[in-house]
């Protein structure tokens, strides 16, 4: 028996914007007959991060080669089994796989992570427990080890990652500042997520003029999280104390280009002489190993309810493509996905 | 009885090279007479050091002021006791003091290091046994860790510092590749300190031509010590290797006039992610506290002749400001000292 597929297979590298036009969407038979251990999934959410465009640059990131041209494009995804050889696997279970931009797949069953939506809502596995929340969590303690009374700087603290540092930091006593897109990001930042202070880097022209409103509330840096690099980085580094500690997890304001031909910005490793202070990069597959780790602590919060973990849910498998561009213009909050 | 004390007064703030223009040189009677426990000393040698500059900033820099205006410009110095009312100091014993730029001075013994020229030359106070020589150690070991079989990248490698790292890294079984200015600086690292390599950055337009070279000998950079910043540093971060190591101990590149306003460079924070890289910025007064450690393993090095460390002495204490200017322009090698 076969069923038809969809998929978005990845045509062209973008240069500037990511869109639709560097993908095709193709509908095609998958043959439905499972092998021992195998596994037949129907994707329920997909999983956009900024990471997928870092992927497509056309020099070394991550992986010393770009994502293959003409592959599904890869992604986390939460699926329901629709058929099963494997033992432990049964037709509706929840699964987490790294299946890509595909609406059907057939797997081995050591790809996939069982879900427990009693334990929390499936769609977390894509966000605070799982790649996103564990960026938050072992970048922020890992490499930012902030202590009781430290000033945390979060940027992009409305996206995915974001959000969770601020409330991860707050946990740990730190006084936080998040600095976002907009007024009604900032808001939300202080009201719903309890940030001690917010700034909105839109409302300034200016690395001067942000660092200025940055120093006024913070009065310097103990820890900058930082999800998006550019101007916002540029204001925050002046302001590091003593031995600060600046964790590199994201420079969004980059991935449109700027990971390709570097965009030119003041330089400022001077400040890191002067506060002895140190830059850590880190990406969430350093800490796969250690899930058990964050999840022990974070699941109860989230199961408690204490926790916000905001998603933005755009309907439509079609739709993948710009909501992968949307991570860089847009207006969501919190964790971005795409329902099948 | 009074005698005649020669100072340079720091006057005027540089806002680009710094020179005479910026000091004042002043010939003013010094009372000789001795308070219990302290010393009358007449200065032999000055160190002129690349932090000086950074001193004379308008920002905040290491300290929160710049350098004070109308004071004897501080550095260190090797001196002889001429007189003395303090115990254990007696006529003509070697000292070392943070006393600046002054012929003289009456100073509390408790101000003072006694040297011991049968151990080492009593320059060395100022150079691979003093600052410079901490800096490099502590800094390489500390911040950069390097293990044997890495590959260690050392810019400003013909400085007091750099040329420090660089044996020093040898010794840790790195193979090493030093950047200098200058065909003759380059074959002195190959042949005299023992440099795997030597890369001449004049001989590179750009960023871009000396990165490929970099490359071509080292295939990429597990730990880099810089000092200079600027270009050279943009030619090796998108080298680095996985966890890879970059000690920020000096920006000379950047001191005349770059820290007041910064210079601009190519954004490149988005490699620390990719490797998951650390930039570490260190200070040599961090380590005061352990000279001993340091000198438990460098100074038997000394002595036995077995760690070159280049002086290059300018005679004459009216070339004090020009001979700080020297270091970011100039063509010595290894620790710059001026001989009152």
């Amino acid at each position: 028996m076969t069923i038809t597929q969809r998929l978005w297979m990845y045509r062209r590298q973008p240069l500037a914007e990511v869109g639709g036009e560097h993908y095709e969407l193709i509908a095609q038979p998958l043959d439905t007959r499972l092998g021992d251990n195998e596994v037949l999934i129907e994707a329920r959410y997909f999983s956009v991060d900024p990471y997928m465009r870092i992927g497509q640059s056309g020099k070394p990131t991550y992986d010393a080669e770009p994502h293959p041209l003409n592959t599904v494009q890869q992604s986390g995804v939460v699926s329901q089994v629709i058929a099963s050889k494997a033992a432990g696997f049964a037709e509706g279970d929840w699964v987490y796989s790294y299946s890509g931009w595909q609406s059907h797949a057939r797997v081995h069953a050591s790809a996939l992570t069982r879900l427990d939506p009693e334990q929390a809502p499936v769609t977390t596995a894509l966000g605070v427990l799982g790649m996103p929340g564990r960026t938050a969590w072992f970048g922020l303690t890992e490499s930012g080890k902030p202590h009781a009374g430290e000033v945390v700087v979060v940027s992009g603290a409305a996206g995915a990652v974001g959000s969770l540092v601020l409330q991860f930091a707050k946990r740990h006593g730190a006084r936080v500042l998040g600095i976002a897109g907009g007024p009604a990001k900032c808001a939300w930042l202080r009201t719903d997520l309890g940030a001690d202070w917010a700034i909105d880097y839109k409302a300034h022209g200016n690395a001067d003029s942000l660092s200025a409103a940055i120093k006024e509330v913070t009065g310097g840096v103990d820890v900058y999280f930082d999800n998006v690099g550019g101007m916002v980085t540029d204001a925050v580094i002046p302001l590091i104390n003593r031995r600060a500690r600046i964790v590199i997890c994201g420079q969004i304001s980059q991935y449109n280009g700027g990971l390709d031909t570097p965009e030119l910005g003041p330089r400022l490793l001077h400040h890191m002489l002067y506060q002895r202070a140190t830059i850590q990069g880190m990406l969430a597959r350093d800490y796969v190993h250690r899930m058990d780790e964050m999840k022990r602590i974070v699941a109860p919060w989230v199961k408690a309810g204490d926790i916000v973990f905001e998603e933005t849910i755009i309907d439509g498998f079609e739709q993948l493509p710009s909501a992968l561009n949307s991570l860089f213009t847009g207006e969501h909050r919190g964790k971005l996905l795409v329902k099948a």
